[in-house]
């Protein structure tokens, strides 16, 4: 890998891109309000996608000195960049993925700005408001094709995964693909770009020229897990709930692969935005799948849900060991499902309106010493309220792990500390620990300083 | 023609049609406030394109029962039509360039509100306020095509002209066609229609399969100048100033065929934003063009010109006859010169930033009894002043001729009344006189009742 | 129109126009069996298509000193024009269909040499044989879409009419192209052009990118008929036979305008086909149509049809009079019983193999002096061979009318003598009189002297 | 892997595919003359791309039953497979690559069959008419495409190596992609479908959609050696012969990678026509290149090379060891030289005109136990010929490895015996005895009875 950085001036392909006068001036400014730090981070994560590192402290270090501007010029906008990753370019040109990565970013980023300091309509107090920006964002950043099938498979897993973990989402993918599915991941390494490798070449052979790789970020875990260029739909999300509530709206299925605490983490979303009575009905096909060596994780995966949220969570997935091509005729005939009913209901194609989502899982959570002290692990809530909670205390040992403002904090006040009653604490520290054991919380070769700590509520 | 009216559902191409349940709702409000008002009369007008006449209360008298309604579907919206003009169809189906241009008016309605009723930062009390929020209509219909040389022609001219004028107005079109120029006009029959037929054979010609047929209109003329179905690009902007605008921002030349008093209010509003002393330096191509016979129009033309705004201002035009060959060449290589002055300044080439618009010309002029009478129509003002005043007077006949609103003032309380200074009012008579008596003011057939009536100044 | 020649280089679109060096070498050549004459005849007819003569001796005289080679070029082969007519042009660079139509011709002549003086099972002596040879040159020119619906309308009629009869086509172009159908007609000017227009006006309407106007000619014809750069797809056939040959097996329904002795050559032998018994049960949707004024014309040939070949003759075709929509709409229908046809029968809808053609209407008809005087108009035959050979009568005719080597013929030799049985003749000479008086030989302004003379058989 | 039969009617795309009555029947004929055997063996290749064999005896047995036949349709032919291979299909429907290229391998067999048996003008005696007649092929399967700059990579090298091999070739293959370049190759396994996959994943990261993949094969090879579905430009060229002028007309830059006796055979073939006086002067960038265990690898090669033709013939290729982005931008920097060279000189891009291929590396050559025993392996003789005389060597010893005529000879009649001169048959042994040391003659698993045996010459 090359480090000599790199300047160059790039320009965006498409009309969505062009700026106004009034909308370049927002992301030059770096002062309170302005775009320029946001817009410069998220830039430098997009090119940052070939490294191999998940340490965005790190990354931000090693390009300290990484500046981007916007330049007005006759044909449209362009964007120069100083002391760019070398890896975003090869003999001097930005990879075109890269290019049109980078102008997604600013896309999304002017576009949510302009919604969220405008509209009397945009009022994100209400769940209704708040379903309704992520609606706007996503049509404005193209996600909705208008007269196409329901074929979005959400592919959820980690990001640190082993060799033999990565080749089986790879072999997924390339199911999916043979079978005309698009793939929709959280962006990253691991099984976030397996499937899409896979899919790629499945689609390379049915001569899929439009397959879709969809990634949806968020500017608080791009820098950890950048788009890899392969990515041709990038979206990013203002925070995880609306990245989480996204790839319930636009996936049609979801997989998970084996991951770590983060993967752990939309698990729980998941099965706590479907145990709501009003989703009941809902079809949702949920597949955990990975290979043989994989099946006593999902096996702890299985009694965690089982033991903590109960027998009816565990009966909205089904779990398939070792049979990618069972995983893909699966999901297709999912979609056929899902494609009965929206039609039944009137319901959209690409945006799941029906679904329910409780406010509770729409509240960004902001995880800090208190607040993660102050998660409520107790049986004495409706058992969605109980997913939402222990979502939360993933979410925050996620931020302490890999995330810029989490990391910071763990490593000025220790680690987080998280409490409850010990009949959740238990399965919980299980799970945990394994997780460190095997390596899914970081990438291979750092060491793992856990950012939590369990502590059984005294009582 | 045939009256039957028709019932049926269309849908929409695109994905910028798909809308939130939000603004579904809006389209349905016909309360205050609410767009269904105006939705159905734009959409009703797109429909009647095929008719012959410019009466837009018998329009809309015809199509009293004319109903119009959303329908969410699983693969997007579509729209629910109730009594509608039978010549939008062909054997039941609409014909898709009508279906385009109805929801090319359902987005910009759409759009334009919830930018009016939203942002903060859409300030149009000010002069940039105003161009920002044109480029963001315009943008948002898709019109900015990045990496595309400046070859825009706009074309005005009446929409009541002989049947040598039409084919004149083709010819030119065709001409421009051959030499890769696209055309845009005020949507419309007439000199508007003639061009964009003539470019369209000349593309087929060239094998140009993305000919621009761009039509920009606003809710108070287009039930008067319907879009015809060749337009491939309809934007409804608000109001006749921003429409004039985009005329200005858009177009990289302009061709001035024969008209009646739309045609004179247009060449007075650009002759007069051409007259602020920070557009002197600004390259412009404007062509005034028509048959042998149109030698003696445009001479009128000319004189008007000269005898009320002077010589610098005719400067700014070329008066070519019957020549189309020439006309296109000169339009060609003033192409070129906007391409490099564009480049040289690092202006856009599909946006026109550095076109200094005098706020007078911004500001909608509402034509009453009153404010028609209120026009300062002397010499004690800077030239461009005179000429958005002119423009005014001409505007408001316009209204008393062929817009709802308009004809109903003038049924009401008579013709509106205009007074000035006997130099400018005389050669303004004899134009009017010229025009009524060139049936210039309202399609053949129909006999023109004067919307206005000169009234000396009492000195 | 300017006469000044130009001087090009112009290049090739698509890749069946790149040659080898041996293909090259015989376009070279203009020694015997060389294809340079052909070539350059040809190639002089596509860009003298703006012309307003169709004396093709006129032409050749006029640009006597046009010359046309190629030039191997790293990108692919070239063609350099020399003293080409500046009707192709604009502003010096070539009208791309005219550069698409002189590559066609190259294409064609090149490949129909390499089969004709070729492979052994291109035996062209028996009936099967010159279809299959049909066969390969249209598919070589990439005519037979697969998966289309029946769709192509074959247009025929008079290239010289008047300005209502070419609008009235216009109209029946327009129709047709509302309605998503396509057009093919023999190239040329009038009845030829203005449906083509009319359904390039229609195809934009529908947003129709792929409209096809597809124009079948031959060596003989094209510098009378010439190409007009509408026409996108151009197919040059060796003769005259085996170009209406191709009309039968192409077209899905055949509309006949008014003309003259062409259009009566060419009813007859659609005529003469249709009535081989073989034939009997196979649909075949014929209209002939025009405008009010032209209800006596169809009246004659009415008249004539069932005067010579009787009234099941007359039973394959519908007259409509003055109703472009009601033509469109049984054109329409009628590709529907097409379909259905051709599904049940198993036959391609892009080549009508089982219409049966008899030898006598697949053979070369070479009109001579001798040959002329040797046809055998008389009623001691089956019904379709005297279609045949009153086909060969108006065939002789035409060739004097406007083909060179015809022309020559009877400059040197005087009027080619027509005679036969005079109940033949009789409604023959009256159709042709009329033919005359109603200036349907020849293009107006040119005065006409008949190429035949009509000598009833002494007894 | 699936050995379930399947039965199955699949459809072509394009309008190549379209076939006469004539050629219908001949793809039918299954006696003399007739092509049903040849099209059989070769769809069947086609289809079993995805299994793990390379043992074409074995194939067959496997598939005894499959049938293939062709069904005339309305929309055009059909195939009816019978007993196909089921890794054709996913869940019932043929993947769309393996369908284009199957309508790939029915379009040569019919053209290849048409121009062999036809026009007097295809001398194939010749060296001129065998080079048109290669054009002839490449040219009707459209391979030539003009306005592309030179791109095109041959790959060469095993179809049975290791992990490690595989891995570097496909990383090679996606630093081409990443530089725009194409991969064009003999198809089959290994060191052809690498480079095919890296460059899929470099095209995709570079939105390239139309990267080419392009398999140049012949009927004796393809079973051993099938396309994989990526290939996307699959040509069937008649014999081995013109298979290998086929790569070098075609391909801008050679790479080779470790491979077996089919490499040695590719290297001495290209060696030895670039060797000829003719082609000095002539560009043509040849890289060996491998992982750094291929070090040995290609000194092996280099010193027989050296120790047979001598170190001129070395001087023409380039050996890079580890380092796939080198070997990327040299054969870029290539590029440059060949587009250069080819403007300067006038050739064409798409086809090397300008080589010059002695006619005895044309002539296809016969390995039978007699043809072998008489290979001139001496040193009395232009350093060129012995180049072709141990290309046939070679050629006879892959044929006795896996085509199925060369098999059943070496089973009925033992190994093919080579004698020759003790210093050409040293380093002959040399290689070859390491070639099935290192496991390059078959694919793992399968032993490796050598097909060969070297006999000193008795003196």
């Amino acid at each position: 890998m090359d480090y000599q950085p790199i300047n160059a001036r790039v320009s965006p392909e498409g009309s969505l891109e062009i700026l106004s006068s009034q909308e370049v001036n927002s992301l030059k400014d770096d002062g309170e309000g302005g775009l320029y730090r946001l817009f410069r981070q998220c830039a430098l994560a997009v090119m940052n996608s070939g490294s191999h590192t998940d340490d965005c402290k790190a990354i931000m270090e090693t390009y300290a000195d990484f500046d981007i501007r916007l330049v007005q010029q006759p044909r449209g906008i362009k964007v120069e960049l100083i002391n760019a990753p070398a890896a975003a370019f090869v003999d001097g040109a930005m990879i075109r993925g890269m290019r049109e990565n980078l102008f997604s970013v600013l896309r999304d980023i002017v576009y949510t700005h302009s919604i969220l300091t405008g509209p009397i309509g945009d009022d994100t107090s209400t769940s209704a408001g708040i379903t309704n920006l992520i609606f706007q964002i996503l049509r404005n950043a193209g996600l909705f094709l208008q007269g196409h099938q329901p074929n979005i498979v959400v592919c959820w897993g980690g990001h640190s995964i082993s060799r033999e973990e990565y080749d089986y989402s790879k072999e997924v993918g390339h199911q999916l693909g043979l079978r005309g599915l698009n793939v929709c991941t959280g962006c990253g390494p691991g099984a976030m770009k397996g499937p899409m490798k896979g899919a790629t070449i499945a689609h390379a052979k049915q001569r899929e020229k439009n397959g879709r790789y969809i990634g949806i970020t968020e500017p608080g875990i791009i820098a950890a897990e950048a788009p890899n260029p392969i990515v041709n739909e990038l979206v990013i999300m203002p925070d995880i709930e609306k990245r989480l509530e996204s790839f319930l709206r636009v996936g049609h299925g979801i997989i998970v692969f084996p991951g770590g605490a983060g993967t752990a983490e939309e698990i729980l979303y998941l099965l706590g935005v479907l145990m709501h009575p009003e989703n009941r009905e809902l079809p949702f096909l949920i597949i955990f799948t990975g290979s043989a060596e994989n099946a006593d994780y999902f096996q702890m995966i299985d009694d965690f849900v089982r033991g903590t949220l109960g027998n009816e969570a565990a009966s909205r997935y089904r779990i398939i060991i070792d049979d990618p091509v069972q995983v893909a005729r699966e999901m297709k005939a999912g979609m056929e499902v899902i494609r009965e009913f929206r039609r039944r209901c009137q319901d959209a194609y690409y945006f799941n309106w029906l679904l329910k989502i409780d406010p509770v899982f729409q509240q960004p959570f902001e995880p800090t010493h208190d607040s993660m002290r102050a998660l409520a692990l107790h049986r004495n809530q409706p058992v969605h309220l109980l997913a939402s909670t222990l979502r939360r205390a993933f979410s925050g040992i996620v931020a302490g792990n890999v995330k810029e403002h989490g990391i910071r904090q763990v490593e000025e006040r220790g680690p987080f500390e998280i409490s409850g009653d010990a009949d959740i604490l238990e399965p919980l520290e299980t799970l945990l620990t394994t997780f460190v054991q095997q390596h899914r919380m970081k990438l291979p070769g750092s060491t793992y300083r856990p950012s939590y700590r369990i502590v059984p509520r005294e009582s």
